[in-house]
């Protein structure tokens, strides 16, 4: 079958990818669309140092069986929603043409896990099918569309970031960078009921965007700061979804006394920080990664129901020859956001 | 009056300083004992990097007018303790003689706030007199002396930082740095029951005190890392009392997921991170500073009842004259821990 794979830090099409073949407990599916994530650029630019960071890191455990080979075609593709074509012997799963989402983690018969996310060995996203878990399936309600139920992936990250904030309704929420996850934070705010949310954004259309989801204030950093726009209010419960290295001391230096910062963009570089900012404001900054379970099946409903409207976030739909079209053009802020891959 | 006085860096002894004289709401105080603090050390030496940071900052109340003046004498101490001499008018404060302490903070009689901490207007504790808030006196219970009576502000800090920690018993603390940051932490441990505290110190005497004071366990950093002494012992609170440049990303590569830490120790300088580190492991880090009017109580309470054993961490006691050789003593950790200065 074909998939679009990353090799030597360049998107390859190939048609010759095995089959997959669904063990017990698993379930093949047709991907009818795959978003493309931010971090799948970025793994693409920087996967070596990537991998060499987290070479260096301890406190995890030991998962050096799981560890990339980056000489060897990366399967990608972690936003996915399809339909089922068949379960694996004694599984129980939907029936087929079921439309579905997962959790993107794949259950071996063995009790052992693929991520399905930057993987040698599994088929993700990318490609035209793929196994996943029928523990973890999740039917696509409410007749949504497949394209949008695949968006079900990035707003369970913004969703899991509002949820380790603790953000009451009555809070001020800042939320620095309107890309995907900025918008998904944006959108899971104000699905909380969190009142007053300022996006800053350089870019009309993410700004327009961010509107559109339920920010309140939206400020272009080249006229006013968010830190101007938010004036006296007290403690903000700021958002870090730009990933670039300074936005972190930024916050330091700027946010109010009290402050709560929540890293969710993910910033691959070493950055520097002014410590004694933090201190002198008793700021907090905690950093989050992915979702639970719960919160992707949470992400799913409040698309399929109409609370966060996700369409206007698409802004191309693409085969698999046009992926490294795609990886191009994301580039630029102004013309795209979320571009489905449609393999 | 006699005071040791902060002078272009360096320590100056002066006896021409001007008596103070309590007006409404204020108490005259003979200092008895006075500590020196870490930040003191640090103020004499980075004094003009600090206020150069501090006025980079936003998001804190407008104190321009508080904003101290290097070219000329700044008075220090601000873990003092003493004995009423005199009130001002119209105040009720304890008779003459009462042994006291107080909350660093000078109340006038317009309103406004003195901080008796690095000023160039107020008194502080490397001073034979100065004026406290007859509203924030605490008098010193139980007989407790008065140069263990001025430990009641360092301890504070390490009550405070494990306050906002919010550490259940049941969690795995380690406390990185057993100077006198780290030893109030530790002891603050204790008293809230916290079982498992590993304690780091390349400093034999300094482990000592970390034991006396309750770490359950003690590593030198030579032999052992803190992290290897923790094992996978799931997520840690872990509490940066060093203040140096790379602690704060050591702590991000190594804690175990889902850990939190406290940064309690003042590092002045810009500090490399790696986000990555923090973002691959959810953790998070909660900047504190100072303590509150009730941790301050109760911290006095906490010595004057036993359950904190100050005395091992005095180390030395010296007159005003002094204070210049004791602020390059207190650079040997092998010898010294807190001195105390009786003006």
């Amino acid at each position: 079958m074909r998939a679009a794979v990353l090799r030597n830090g360049a998107i390859a099409i190939r048609d010759d990818v095995e089959e997959p073949v669904p063990g017990p407990g698993q379930v093949l599916v047709q991907v009818k669309a795959c978003g493309i994530c931010g971090s799948d650029l970025h793994f693409a630019k920087h996967g070596p140092d990537m991998l060499a960071l987290g070479q260096q890191m301890e406190g995890l455990p030991d998962r050096s069986e799981e560890v990339l080979d980056l000489s060897r075609d990366v399967y990608l593709g972690h936003e996915f929603a399809g339909e089922v074509l068949e379960s694996g012997p004694d599984t129980e799963a939907p029936s087929a043409g079921t439309p579905v989402t997962a959790f993107p983690v794949l259950l071996r018969p063995d009790g052992s896990v693929d991520p399905i996310v930057y993987s040698n060995r599994v088929n993700c996203g990318y490609g035209e099918r793929l196994l996943l878990s029928a523990p973890l399936l999740l039917p696509v309600p409410n007749g949504l569309a497949t394209d949008l139920a695949a968006l079900t992936e990035p707003m369970a990250v913004g969703l899991h970031a509002v949820n380790r904030s603790r953000i009451e309704k009555t809070e001020k929420a800042v939320v620095l960078g309107c890309g995907p996850v900025g918008l998904a934070v944006i959108g899971a705010l104000k699905v909380r009921g969190v009142e007053s949310i300022i996006a800053a954004d350089y870019s009309p259309a993410r700004r327009a965007l961010a509107e559109g989801l339920g920010a309140s204030d939206v400020v272009d950093p080249r006229e006013q700061t968010a830190w101007a726009r938010a004036g006296a209010a007290g403690p903000l419960v700021v958002f870090e979804a730009i990933g670039v290295p300074g936005v972190i001391d930024e916050i330091l230096r700027c946010a109010p006394a009290q402050s709560r910062a929540v890293v969710v963009g993910v910033c691959m570089n070493a950055d520097t920080i002014n410590p004694y900012f933090g201190i002198s404001k008793e700021l907090s900054v905690q950093f989050v990664l992915g979702y639970t379970p719960e919160e992707f099946a949470a992400s799913l409903r409040s698309i399929a129901e109409g609370d966060i409207d996700v369409a206007p976030l698409v802004t191309a739909r693409v085969g698999l020859d046009d992926v490294p079209w795609a990886f191009e053009a994301l580039g630029n802020p102004e013309e795209h956001c979320k571009i489905i891959v449609e393999p």
